[in-house]
């Protein structure tokens, strides 16, 4: 069978019955995002004791049934980075597997969508995820933001997840068809925090009320789940300059009324 | 160090950091709740090579020092069905031992509130979570059903995590002192949805126009992560019916709109 397994949010957080699968697959695939994961690919096929092939949106779309070969009659492993779930690629996967008839087993493992609860703040009283990309010169979306308001009138936190931006091409080697990568960058809870003031100011230019405001109460995560995890708690303010070192980060905007046992668990977090 | 350790879903599912951490600590307590896992304590046992030693809410709350015990000098660990989070005694232990001074690690881990990605439906798209209990002859809370139409009218999923009963005393038990317990009850698909059916009724009863019908697209699932896990996607009326087996049961009520990519993933799923 095809397995899709998460490996979680730090080196050793495979899970046992993941390991068994990469261990007995004949070929096993790592979506290229792991670039994210505080390891590099190198440091993970010492630790499972096999070789990686990366493979990236662009391979798994064009060489699916490479992927997928004789799957049918052996084990090849796809891992992601947190819960294959949480990969834009592994829906694809799973589909075309379908369509060929071969069996697709899914390993679950932890991933940002609920390790966020290591904050304090309860998961069950998140509301809907956003995605906060980086803005240019031109596009300058705005319209996650709506989702925020809802969520705040409704009293839900949002989990907004941070762009990250790998195996970019400069305008001018796209154009020549070369394919050279920028450097990957990731935002910053900084960045993000930024971001969403400039949304502020907008907002109040139009004469609108603004959901937040520079003193709602957030959260910044960075590295959850490796052991040099760093978590924040202070105003939006404060999220522009909080020092929260490497990447990945992710930011939580709360939903205005904060349960006691939530505050209790918050304070136990070092202030700004 | 304090160690609280996810497990999963399934025997299987801890992480390598996790099974390392459980095989060097001094003491290895299970939040009694696993009963609800697929295997019991003695197959974990087994597996992890160490004996477990169980603790329910009552004992984690009234002997929470005795669990933290010597974990200032040497390592100790308290595994949870799930990710940490999802565990109502978690923040107990956290609170208690910051109090004490001793350090706390989490070792994150797939929960339900993540895996049940696995069914189609997208993650980012769910609003908040809602717990179903099992209605008595006198209590018949309906209030839940508050936050499915909320959910709804914001174009989001609910995931409606069902009723589990462990330890419960008859009352003629609870009066006379003897801790001799019940059978543990775990709440089906079929009931949540009758419920839902009567609260509906009651709704029409009382001349408003519920936020759900008997049509309604849901997902039932059941054994979520193991490898006999079952997921049926069908009407709120058909989800009376549909036969998914042994616990660990959960419902999902759509949102309404569904994403084209959502249903191309449903339409994997056995209909009914």
């Amino acid at each position: 069978p095809m397995f899709s397994s998460g490996i979680g949010l730090d080196a050793k957080d495979i899970t046992v019955k993941g390991l068994e699968a990469v261990r007995r697959s004949s070929r096993v695939y790592l979506e290229a995002y792991t670039s994210v994961l505080t390891v590099g690919k190198e440091a993970l096929e010492e630790f499972y004791g096999r070789k990686l092939i990366l493979a990236d949106r662009e391979e798994v779309e064009q060489e699916a049934d490479n992927i997928l070969k004789d799957a049918d009659i052996s084990d090849v492993a796809f891992l992601v980075v947190g819960d294959p779930f949480g990969a834009t690629t592994h829906s694809d996967l799973v589909l075309r597997a379908t369509k060929l008839g071969i069996p697709y087993r899914v390993i679950h493992n932890a991933s940002i969508m609920n390790a966020v609860g290591c904050c304090g703040l309860q998961l069950y009283k998140f509301g809907e995820t956003v995605s906060i990309v980086f803005w240019t010169d031109t596009w300058r979306p705005e319209s996650f933001f709506d989702k925020v308001k809802k969520n705040r009138q409704n009293g839900m936190h949002t989990l907004c997840l941070l762009d990250i931006k790998v195996k970019e091409q400069s305008l001018e080697n796209l154009i020549k068809g070369r394919k050279i990568y920028e450097p990957p960058r990731y935002m910053s809870v900084n960045q993000a925090a930024q971001q969403l003031l400039e949304i502020i100011q907008n907002q109040r230019i139009r004469g609108e009320e603004p959901a937040i405001t520079e003193e709602t109460l957030c959260v910044g995560l960075a590295r959850v789940g490796a052991d040099d995890q760093k978590i924040a708690a202070g105003t939006l303010q404060q999220m522009c300059t909080v020092d929260l070192g490497e990447p990945l980060h992710s930011l939580i905007i709360t939903g205005g009324s904060i349960h006691p046992m939530e505050m209790e668990m918050l304070n136990l977090i070092d202030g700004l």
